[in-house]
């Protein structure tokens, strides 16, 4: 084929060349020049088209680039052999499915929701102040590659804050910072092996398992009374690894007592390659006194993982996480050589570090917890005058307690009547690893999110329509 | 123990409550107070310290609620029993490493870095422009959770910047967001499933490899010619996925041609599940004509999964990367239900949107291109006065060039002059995922970091001590 001919536009919109480099790219795609077919050489086609040759040149390089044309030395371009070939070009318009397209979930009038805060909770003038500091300041430093555990600045923050407020004792360089615990649990799936038994707590925090599930984990689901998980039970399950929230446990809400505690760390103790995993995920908000110090404070052996994070007493959105681990699966972890890179941007963990060693942390949970107390007294004292409906439990700590219904009400019935009032509330079989057989009778009420006139008045709709 | 005499200090500056607490928690802790011994009643203990017995019923209160004293009905408050107990609360302060502390590593003058950016090529004032005006408008819905896959708005943006720029077809719903490629190939593993044998071309990026490697996958090495992998040795090795980068290989630098790309998505579709995981890692960076569509453009049957990232063209510490999954597997993902949680900040997705959303990104990427393609030329031109000693390849696409001693130079030996004389380059055989047993002779050099001047004053060195 030496008589190409490309109807070329001298608009000046496309470039010569590529409009050349189009023509010819069309040809091959629509098949109507084919593999083995010879081009014109440069020289020749500039001198049909009337342009200058550098500009066919061009246009032939970025053919030959993209593997659409090869040059065969002293005998000039063919157009290359291709299997399947094809290739869109339209310009594209993405909208996002309206309400109608999505499944359309009931609308609720309240919610009591388990996750998420306060409206107005959180602190965006210090945020957005800080965020200023650390773009101005920091320069392009900030936007190399940091620590893959972490930063320093924030690993000695955030273990000075566990130290003074969690009563945990631990190095920052036992510090990997992490974009949430989904990811921090990925990680430590990682570095602790890949066939652990893990014992969970029933019902339990189902996002931590679900993760672990779906990493391929072992789950042994063990019951609770009053004091948390039962020990003796646990020892049955031969799980070699326990994930627990002793500060909260989530959904039952009890705090487990320090005798528990020293029961759990002999457990681990008590075998080599043993590990706690302690989930210390709402012990910012507690409403009796300081905070209980967290298990791992208590741990001599190096037996007890800790996972913390920002996203539920600072902002979900504040994908910002930490786990300390003990000394010899640091150890482990580094050994590994090639680590993973960090997932928070440095720019957040600077941000953070501020708003912790600034005091602003601080003063943030001060706040919350006395917004928080307010709501849950509030919760308490709509719930007392329900004494003949349910009895409650959990509301030593976090943001939301359990009822029990003590008139025969089922979680079922109660789910269902909260729903056609318009008040979303949760059932804790939904939390069970393994459904049980029997009706349940407690549902979950959280109150985080809500403001206290909608706590009063759905709260005196569900005494209502929860009577029997 | 009826006579607990606790010297309280009155100066106001600890709660005598908290020092009621601090005394007795102190008294268990140091066995002092043993399980079992009785505590005197509050109304006593508050008549012998002449306090109120409210201050004592607060401090028994906090020492209930952590486990220390229990209270037995009619009979008062007992020290628990506990087994191992200690816990210390001294104040700490944390400092890093000195330099000494650390382990010593050798120190260059000039360092030709695979990662990292062009110093000042960070476009700060755009993106604290833009920080700014995400967080004073978004208000508070930008702290509440967010979309687990990504925001709309992000994953709209990435689609249309895909489509444009790389010729992938995609729907915004096929995008995951993701901090990071390690976060996302940890997902895919998830997703894929987790007995996946993963052909990976040889030598590769050795972070892929090794983040596989601890997801505990198979990895399958395949030899490269100069067009990329040898599909013939990718059919032999009974891999169902392979790992490929074929807009600029790393580290041997070829772009894969058409030919070949097709050849791949043939054996990827010949076969039920079979997978292909393109990383079209630094595709941005082109010096010849306009970047060639991903292989993920090509792909008619669903078996490519393309995997993209800001932290090579933007900066290495903006960790969002992004995956675009064939329809089939998002639909396997999302039916997963619980789904983990996105790992960047939705500030971060917000500002990164409206960065690309307002044309920021293409302009980012020409000035870089430009910025590039004068070091590059600037590599090329010293190359070329070394033609005697080495010759030079992958110099169509990407920041760094693999150099071929012809001269008898060893990798070794080049490795080990370089850096007697303050220079530090890269062997090849670093990156090889078996090591090979006859001796290597190219190396690596990336100039992304470099300043021009260094990029002439370390090569001129590099001839003078590489000549034999």
């Amino acid at each position: 084929m030496n008589d190409l001919m490309i109807p070329l536009k001298e608009d000046g919109r496309i470039p010569m060349y590529r409009q050349i480099y189009d023509y010819i790219k069309n040809e091959i795609q629509k098949g109507k020049m084919k593999a083995g077919e010879k081009l014109p050489s440069s020289r020749l086609l500039a001198k049909n088209l009337c342009i200058s040759r550098s500009t066919v040149d061009m246009a032939y390089d970025q053919l030959l680039s993209e593997g659409y044309i090869e040059s065969l030395p002293c005998k000039g371009y063919y157009v290359c052999r291709m299997e399947g070939l094809y290739f869109s070009i339209e310009k594209k318009v993405f909208t996002e499915k309206t309400s109608e397209q999505k499944v359309s979930a009931p609308v609720y009038r309240w919610d009591f929701a388990l996750n998420g805060i306060a409206p107005g909770g959180f602190p965006h003038n210090i945020w957005r102040k800080l965020s200023r500091e650390v773009l101005s300041q920091e320069g392009d430093r900030l936007f190399q590659l940091g620590d893959p555990c972490g930063e320093f600045g924030i690993r000695r923050a955030v273990a000075e804050y566990l130290h003074s407020a969690r009563g945990v004792d631990c190095d920052p360089d036992q510090i990997i910072i992490g974009a949430g615990n989904d990811y921090l649990l990925m990680l430590l799936w990682v570095i602790l092996g890949k066939n652990r038994k893990i014992a969970m707590e029933n019902p339990t925090y189902l996002s931590a398992y679900y993760d672990l599930i779906h990493m391929g984990c072992q789950i042994l689901p063990v019951g609770q009374d009053s004091q948390g998980i039962r020990i003796e039970e646990l020892e049955k399950t031969g799980a070699d690894t326990v994930y627990v929230m002793p500060s909260h446990q989530f959904p039952m809400g009890m705090v487990m007592p320090l005798a528990r505690r020293m029961e759990l760390l002999k457990w681990a103790g008590s075998r080599e390659g043993r590990y706690i995993i302690e989930d210390d995920y709402d012990s910012e908000f507690r409403y009796k006194g300081q905070p209980i110090p967290a298990l791992s404070g208590f741990d001599q052996k190096g037996c007890v993982i800790y996972l913390g994070t920002f996203s539920k007493s600072l902002a979900p959105s504040v994908r910002v996480s930490y786990m300390v681990l003990p000394p010899a699966l640091i150890k482990d972890y580094l050994a590994l050589g090639h680590l993973f890179s960090v997932t928070v941007s440095r720019t957040d963990q600077k941000i953070l570090e501020m708003f912790l060693g600034e005091g602003h942390y601080e003063r943030h949970l001060n706040r919350m917890r006395a917004v928080y107390k307010n709501k849950h007294d509030l919760m308490v004292r709509c719930l007392k005058e329900m004494s003949h409906i349910c009895a409650f439990s959990g509301e030593n700590a976090g943001v939301h307690l359990v009822l029990k219904f003590c008139n025969g009400l089922t979680e079922k019935e109660a789910v269902r009547r909260a729903k056609e009032a318009g008040i979303k509330v949760y059932g804790v079989s939904e939390y069970r690893i393994q459904k049980s057989e029997k009706e349940e009778n407690m549902v979950l009420l959280g109150y985080a999110t809500m403001e206290d006139k909608d706590i009063e008045e759905a709260m005196k709709k569900l005494k209502e329509i929860w009577e029997i």
